[in-house]
């Protein structure tokens, strides 16, 4: 077991009491509700990496702290905010799975259907979707504010815990925005790539951490240079899997990005590299909802013809680095340098 | 002008002042976000009676408190979860109107389809109104975050303000329920409308008051006494509205909730009430999307008739009585009582 196995399991633990103290208070409001406490648990519990909650520990560490359990509990209350993400995303985007299972609203879908329920089903699954990830949103906050950590510390948190959470939906906005403009810019894909997962994921995240440890200004450069390079690796790391990734390993099917369409750095640069009959593939083919598995494999062939999956692979290797050395820095603990190094590789050299 | 009408004077230069801010701050991080700005600034400012920040607001007032601008702020803060809620539930609804403007969903699809944009226009939509309705649960805590308000008074209203919410997403959730059972039960009907605004449009935001002021238990136990009925009644008149209501006062077509068929008590009391014929109408006709408009009048002639109308004006008027007789508290300050009598008939007897 790693290090960082250890922290993510002081992790689950503080989410697992969370969630089940306030999906019994759920319950007790009506019985009606259980079916929403025991999906938004299992959702929670089942799967995921835990990484926003981990940059935080790891930002609390940098700065010289060792988190009491009230700290972790604040740390953890990250994953809840990702979790509301993740499920508005589905519906969004109208994904029926995620992490290999029926996404939210598909599971509340087929409810309606098997119990028989009155009206359309597909609205009833978007219906209780949006409101279990506005739960999700608002559990997020309960558990930072119910954590029990000092004043202080909360208030120092809050302005970041904020600011993260705007910068989250403003990244979403582009992206789905971007995707709608069918943009072939690679500028403005990494731009919506820094909103949407680096600031979110990784920079925000250990802003947050300091501001629990109250830590100084310096530390918050130091993990700003630290968090945004690792921050667009992270999310060309996911750009990959999208469409390389395995489907036993990332739940989702072979290809999905490329049946969805979505503009990534990757296509961007594919197109650009492209000689003119993989263009004409990729131009033609990406986005048609029903790409057979051949044709998703002749488009990935396309893409890494092009060029462009060893370029992205480059890309990532060289802004990991960059990340990397900003940890050449006095201000960040002994601990916090092993914890970022080794949450640097777990970012961008995944599978899942 | 009432008092009330000053009070609200203030929240509105509250909400106008953050929104202009927290806009012009988005708009920073990409111009691609400027229509978000705009959309959710103008729902907000363009119409809403406020009526969370006031009770909010009285709430204060009832203990003695007056408030100066940055509880105001807190206090504000209350609308724009409400504006969360109204964008998110006409996604939920598939509503294509909010208060005689196209609803939030509506408005980015239109855009999508006039900017010839890649993709499906109605998903656009939504994804829009479903991020859109997140950053205004985002903003209401920011506001409050915000609000400059002393540490102590913020941490008082932070436990209030959770369960709100919480009280308000399980509310919707058992509304889209019930909606689904076709439910016939007028206790189960009651008890969505305590929770789904009963509890959230009046005894919360009261309590959130008291919390603001740091007022003794006894006074947030009379703003339940006060509250609870007052808030049924709130609810009573939103059926009849949603029946009989004037569409150039509401902003929603006429018999809005007819059409699509809302279980509502008014329903569960006039097919308990109903003759034969009556019954066999409204449930025929309850919940048909192409209902005309003389099909209408008739479902309300039947409503009418059955004796549920009156019935329910009953109950209101029983209820207002209730709440009113729990200001009869030496707890309440003076301005207090005076404020909550206004606010108790512009709640129950209102044409919006």
């Amino acid at each position: 077991m790693s290090d960082i196995d250890g922290l993510r399991t002081e992790v689950n633990h503080a989410l697992s009491e969370f969630v089940s103290t306030q999906g019994r208070y759920l319950i007790s409001i009506g019985e009606e509700l259980e079916p929403v406490a025991i999906t938004l648990e299992k959702f929670l519990l089942e799967s995921g990496k835990r990484l926003r909650p981990l940059f935080a520990y790891v930002g609390m560490v940098g700065a010289g702290v060792k988190p009491s359990k009230d700290l972790i509990s604040a740390a953890a209350s990250l994953e809840l905010l990702h979790v509301c993400a993740l499920i508005h995303d589905d519906v969004m985007d109208a994904s029926d799975t995620r992490r290999g299972a029926p996404s939210i609203h598909k599971t509340f879908e087929k409810m309606h259907l098997d119990k028989k329920m009155v009206g359309n089903s597909s609205q009833f699954g978007i219906a209780s979707a949006i409101l279990i990830g506005d739960l999700a949103l608002i559990w997020s906050a309960q558990m930072l504010h119910n954590s029990t950590i000092p004043t202080e510390k909360l208030i120092s948190a809050l302005g970041v815990y904020d600011e993260m959470r705007v910068e989250l939906m403003s990244g979403q906005y582009l992206d789905v925005y971007e995707q709608s403009l069918g943009t072939e810019s690679i500028n403005r894909s990494m731009k919506v790539a820094r909103y949407k997962s680096g600031k979110y994921t990784i920079e925000r995240p250990l802003h947050f951490g300091a501001a629990l440890a109250q830590a100084p200004n310096d530390l918050f450069k130091t993990y700003t240079e630290y968090g945004i390079p690792l921050g667009e690796a992270f999310q060309l790391r996911d750009d990959l899997l999208g469409v390389f990734g395995d489907p036993t390993q990332t739940g989702k099917p072979a290809g999905d990005d490329l049946r969805e369409g979505k503009r990534t750095a990757l296509i961007a640069i594919a197109l650009k590299k492209a000689s003119d009959s993989q263009r004409k593939l990729i131009k033609d083919k990406l986005g048609d909802p029903n790409l057979t598995s051949s044709m998703i494999s002749d488009l990935q062939q396309a893409i890494t013809d092009s060029g462009a999956t060893n370029h992205i692979e480059t890309m990532i290797e060289k802004l990991t680095n960059t990340s990397l050395s900003a940890l050449n820095h006095d201000g960040i603990s002994a601990d916090g340098k092993r914890y970022l190094t080794e949450l640097a590789v777990l970012a961008t050299n995944r599978k899942i």
